[in-house]
């Protein structure tokens, strides 16, 4: 005698079978709570993340699996961002009715390849009924104890570095839209709904302690270099011209000035900004896994956030991604 | 140059500053992830819980700060239904821009109480912007390692144990919607409105080991313990005259059935069900720390869940709590 809850609870279950987390993760589904240790010499690491029907993704625009990887991809990001790897999560979701068949199918079929690809298992969760698709995402990670990589570290001398090409997953997004014209813009729209978080550069970063301070890219650079800065007391300068951007191939229709607003205010590319001390700065490859690492600027002593423009002249840079409160 | 979202972070991080845990949470707001490590000796905990208005909760009879002290709440009486100790919690909080100003302080004066009355400490969380005021709570907490109280573990003949009296939050609940003459029924109401996960009992119960089997009752009694009894592979009789109800001052409006009705079918009691080897129910007290212990009934071999009724004759229990899915 299930209530239609539990048969939900049911369907997930089955869809997301253990992986083997050899007894790290002690209990799964189907109790109150989850039990969790680390391995000895880690760390717990902890986060969550909205990803909301209409705020952050479109039902009709969006495919259920793409919502499913995103969902888990972009909490997962914030693990790699502390040079961690993420172990197991918590899914909270609200459905519609007509929601708990076909579209979860597909739903758990993009997530399942997600936690897959990730390493990440389900742990537990909660599920309700709603008009709207509301999802959240708590991802459970490891870190080797005293070897995160926090926001706070960055001091004025370090390179400032970013990792992939920045406001790929922004140009994508438009694509989907239909707002922009759409070349051969698949790479871009691939990178928006299935976006990759750079576990293995996260981690790879904290193991050699090559980075002093890390965040992941989710609001925009020009958004989320000021967090980092304002985290670590200190000031930054990028140049312009540093900065990786849309591929040429890919985003032909944009003049250079579109290239960089894309670059500095997209949101969603989950790459990871990273700042190193400069005797370190000749141990970071230009190429890691295929996944470009270019430095962009330096931290400097005032807490300004500057960006060098392409004739030579500085100006203060102003957060212009993604910030749900502004009007 | 902070954003929107970085100002209301801020205000809530300034709401809720540590209280202080003693390095076990190296790092809470304001970076990608919070880093945690359990003491030695103990396992982390881990539940998540929705908590959305209109589903859970309604924007015009409850009053902010009970919304803050219950998210919290009944996301801790998940790990007291193990038998742990909630450490901290991370808060995903999507608000109206109406409602950043003086709704969200009383909201985190509600959560702040909460927070230090279940010693659980903000570690991080994510905002944003959102018509419907949705709330979801995460909570990490520890049990000493292998002590953890699991649904599953309820054996034919152990004793069933509910803490409290059943029915209270869901008559405090009608009352406040005013479909109940109200009464003296302030006691209901408020457990309603700040609901006591039983923490101390249930880590008295996991330390001495008296339990075989723990969950807590959030959906209702009739929802509930089929969802031990499925865990555990067993059945159960219960005897409606021994469940204990809403007191007869509180509810002088209700005949008996109604009272049982409430007591089966209604939900947010927060208290615990637990089942007791027949050798230790003697150990168990009608009172623990001014919360009455009642044994209501017996589990079975056979996988039926029954209701003794007042006549003495059998019936099938019938699910008749909380479930979203059902139309």
């Amino acid at each position: 005698m299930n209530s239609a809850e539990d048969r939900l609870v049911q369907r997930i279950a089955a869809a997301m079978k253990p992986m083997g987390l050899q007894g790290l993760l002690r209990l799964g589904l189907g109790d109150d709570a989850a039990l969790w240790s680390p391995r000895p010499g880690y760390e717990t690491v902890l986060t969550c993340d909205w990803f909301l029907e209409g705020s952050h993704f479109l039902r009709d625009k969006h495919p259920p699996d793409s919502v499913g990887w995103k969902c888990l991809a972009r909490a997962v990001s914030d693990i790699a961002a502390m040079g961690g790897q993420p172990r197991c999560f918590l899914l909270s979701l609200a459905l519609p009715r007509t929601h708990t068949r076909r579209w979860l199918d597909r739903f758990l079929a993009g997530l399942r390849r997600a936690a897959r690809r990730f390493g990440c298992q389900l742990a537990g969760g909660d599920t309700t009924q709603r008009d709207e698709i509301l999802i959240n995402i708590a991802v459970i990670g490891e870190v080797l104890a005293g070897k995160a990589i926090l926001r706070s570290g960055a001091k004025p001398g370090d390179l400032i570095f970013v990792t992939g090409r920045l406001g790929e997953a922004e140009f994508g997004l438009r694509s989907l839209r239909g707002r922009t014209p759409s070349g051969p813009d698949n790479l871009s729209i691939k990178k928006h709904l299935y976006p990759e978080p750079r576990l293995a550069l996260g981690q790879w970063l904290a193991k050699k302690r090559f980075a002093t301070s890390m965040m992941d890219l989710s609001d925009g650079l020009s958004t989320d270099l000021p967090r980092l800065c304002a985290a670590s007391r200190v000031g930054a300068c990028i140049d312009a011209r540093k900065i990786p951007s849309v591929g040429p191939a890919e985003g032909s229709v944009l003049n250079e000035a579109n290239r960089l607003a894309l670059a500095l205010n997209g949101g969603d590319d989950y790459e990871l900004l990273f700042t190193v001390h400069p005797s370190q700065a000749r141990r970071i490859p230009r190429v890691l896994q295929e996944i470009p690492l270019t430095s962009i600027g330096e931290i400097t002593r005032d807490r300004e956030i500057h960006l060098l423009q392409a004739g030579g002249r500085k100006k203060t840079l102003i957060p212009g991604g993604w910030d749900p409160f502004r009007r």
